[in-house]
């Protein structure tokens, strides 16, 4: 029984209609390049949600707010004291961001839950589509906002004082979001959360290159931010022998490099990136007095984490050349598995619906990391073109968005008759 | 006879009178830091030059001028028909620079010549003091303007477009600082040169890390620069597995490593710097999709610049890590050697006064290397404390400044006499 009402929710899925939609919400905050500027609290972040809610109201769904402004659509369950299950993602945008990047997760489940009231389909807990406010943190830091606050990691009142770049709070900013759609109740803390599922972007090109549909996500990998500061003498080029100098810029290229051979994985997991790196004076025939350089890795295991992470300070002293190096750890977010039962029943949802898959691990960070800590979670991949992601030619296909959704409904579903 | 000429000459050198014109001529220009931004046809540079002919008038020094505005000094010799020995440099700065670099060899040239005066002495040649205009090339591009046009490797005219930031043509600056000192006649193309000797500060740290007075120049070394574009693809810090990317900072990174080992030289002659580097997009979480970056090479010996030089493109290449590499030549210019003879005479001259010196080659340019194309060249360097200088702290020691001009002194009289 159970598993036919799995099945007959995903067929339901319509392709048509989920790309309609999201063809829809990518007008709000369009860019010219055809990407989307829909940035946390904005005058277009509300418009979303607006659609968001007329579209909610016409399915017949309960819509509720709560403190930090994210906006919750439930389809009740027929025993009102089980645990909701819930899915969703978030609206808002990097400043040059994509359509799916999102607004993907938002749209396929309120896909999700049109198809399950047309297939005629009840089920025993509720089902609740919520997109959290503020998870890019591109105008105000930090992000995930929305899901910190839902999770009670964090107070709402502790992001009331952080400001845009124009300094506008995003308490006020809040204040104006809740106040365009004044109906809104607030929503009900009981019952509790039984599950949750977000459907995403892949954001890379594991999925693409495999040529498989689904990616099954068992954890967010942890990750460790560095930043690296070498202070050398700024010096003449052409009169200063290399032996009595301290260059800052050649002493942190051999960190580059060293650390870039230290962090090989046959296994391809680990990630470690140097993306900023700053000279100073940076002039042709000057010597360099100082570099600062960022490093981010990351990785699914604690131990290693620890472990190779732990070379960075040693290796950076090492290759020091003379120069003053200082290492500060400035982000720390360990990793973050996923529920078993929650990842096996999206596996095997895809395995029913023959769509080509794999088990993989997050790559970014999402507001399933803060789920996680108050419910069994998971998270549904599809593919995204050549990988790209946080920009304004991120693309997907209606089909992939079509099979995540569906996959998404029939775990839903599951979950939600358990 | 010739011997204690010069001797006599070199004992009358003046210390305290050589400072306090130091000192006099670093108030055009001052800076609140104590440095000078006197920079080349600038308000300042004219009242520097007019203050230049003022002392040498009150000397009965013969002043004109030439078609770029180079300022010439003259004390005739016993034979007008032989060829003059020239001395000099120029007095234009960079715009944060000090009180020393260019105005010292000006300076030290006009106290010989009082020296010489107050020591009773005749030569058989004639000498004179030059103040080559815009040496520094920092407002108007390229500098040496006035020692390549002296020297021929440039006509004047191709100089007059030239024009700062603010749109203003070198040509009409040439005519305001020529009409600041309108008593000056052309300078006599006959007699032709016999020889021409630069005093200067070092602007490296060899002297003073060696305890040494004088530094023997035997030739200003050659340089090529060169310019590196990497080109990779932007993405995801945390998604794109590092197989799958093309890391433009991380294939730079290691380029500069490498090509720093490959440079090593164990007479530490070899000049190899990297002070420029340019990422974009320069975001901790981004693998970089470019850097730019420059190469400043340099050494006496045109067959290991080759040598050395052939290497770059290749350890580019090879490092590019799936990156497309361009390399390209910016600047080359060859090494200039010094005249034995001339260079011979200051060694003798320095070793004659007991002072502590050193041969060496030249890290920097300049307006000695267009006069060895046309006479028979030498410079003599004293030290400037801890090598800095194009920096308003530039400095040196009233000893330092006297010891140069004593044996510029003995060399110009040797080379006057012969």
């Amino acid at each position: 029984m159970t598993e036919t009402q799995a099945q007959r929710a995903a067929a339901a899925v319509d392709e048509d209609r989920l790309w309609q939609r999201l063809m829809d919400m990518a007008r709000h905050g369009a860019t010219p390049a055809g990407g989307v500027n829909r940035q946390a609290f904005s005058a277009e972040d509300a418009e979303a949600r607006k659609t968001m809610v007329t579209w909610a109201e016409e399915l017949g769904l309960q819509c509720t707010t709560d403190e930090i402004g994210n906006l919750f659509l439930r389809r009740p369950g027929r025993d009102p004291s089980a645990g909701i299950v819930m899915t969703g993602s978030h609206l808002d945008s990097q400043p040059t961001g994509g359509k799916f990047d999102g607004a993907y997760g938002v749209l396929a489940g309120l896909e999700v839950l049109q198809a399950i009231a047309s297939a005629g389909i009840e089920t025993r807990r509720g089902l609740e589509v919520v997109a959290w406010v503020n998870e890019e943190g591109s105008r105000f830091q930090p992000g995930a906002t929305g899901s910190l606050v839902f999770s009670g990691k964090k107070a709402a009142a502790d992001f009331h004082a952080s400001t845009d770049s124009a300094g506008v709070t995003l308490g006020e900013e809040l204040d104006a979001l809740l106040a365009a759609t004044p109906d809104l109740g607030p929503r009900p803390t009981e019952p509790g959360l039984a599950a949750y599922i977000e459907a995403h972007i892949e954001q890379g090109p594991i999925l693409e290159d495999g040529a498989l549909a689904i990616g099954v996500v068992e954890a967010v990998q942890g990750s460790r931010w560095f930043s690296v500061e070498v202070r050398g003498d700024a010096a003449h080029a052409g009169t200063t022998p290399l032996g009595k100098r301290r260059d800052a810029l050649r002493a942190a290229a051999a960190m580059v490099e060293r650390l870039g051979r230290e962090m090989h994985d046959p296994e391809d997991r680990v990630r470690f990136t140097v993306g900023r790196f700053e000279v100073e004076p940076n002039s042709p025939n000057t010597v360099s007095a100082r570099v600062f350089f960022t490093i981010d890795f990351r990785h699914p295991e604690q131990e290693v984490i620890d472990r190779l992470t732990a070379l960075i300070e040693p290796v950076c002293q090492e290759l020091a050349g003379g120069c003053e190096v200082t290492v500060t750890r400035t982000i720390n977010v360990p990793p973050t598995p996923f529920d078993t039962e929650v990842v096996d029943t999206i596996d095997r949802c895809a395995e029913g619906l023959s769509l080509p898959r794999t088990r993989m691990i997050s790559g970014a960070g999402h507001d399933a990391m803060h789920l996680a800590a108050i419910t069994p979670t998971g998270m549904i991949f599809i593919p995204c073109e050549k990988g790209i992601s946080h920009n304004e030619i991120e693309n997907t296909t209606p089909a992939d968005t079509a099979n995540g959704a569906r996959v998404l409904a029939a775990a839903l579903v599951e979950l939600a008759n358990r």
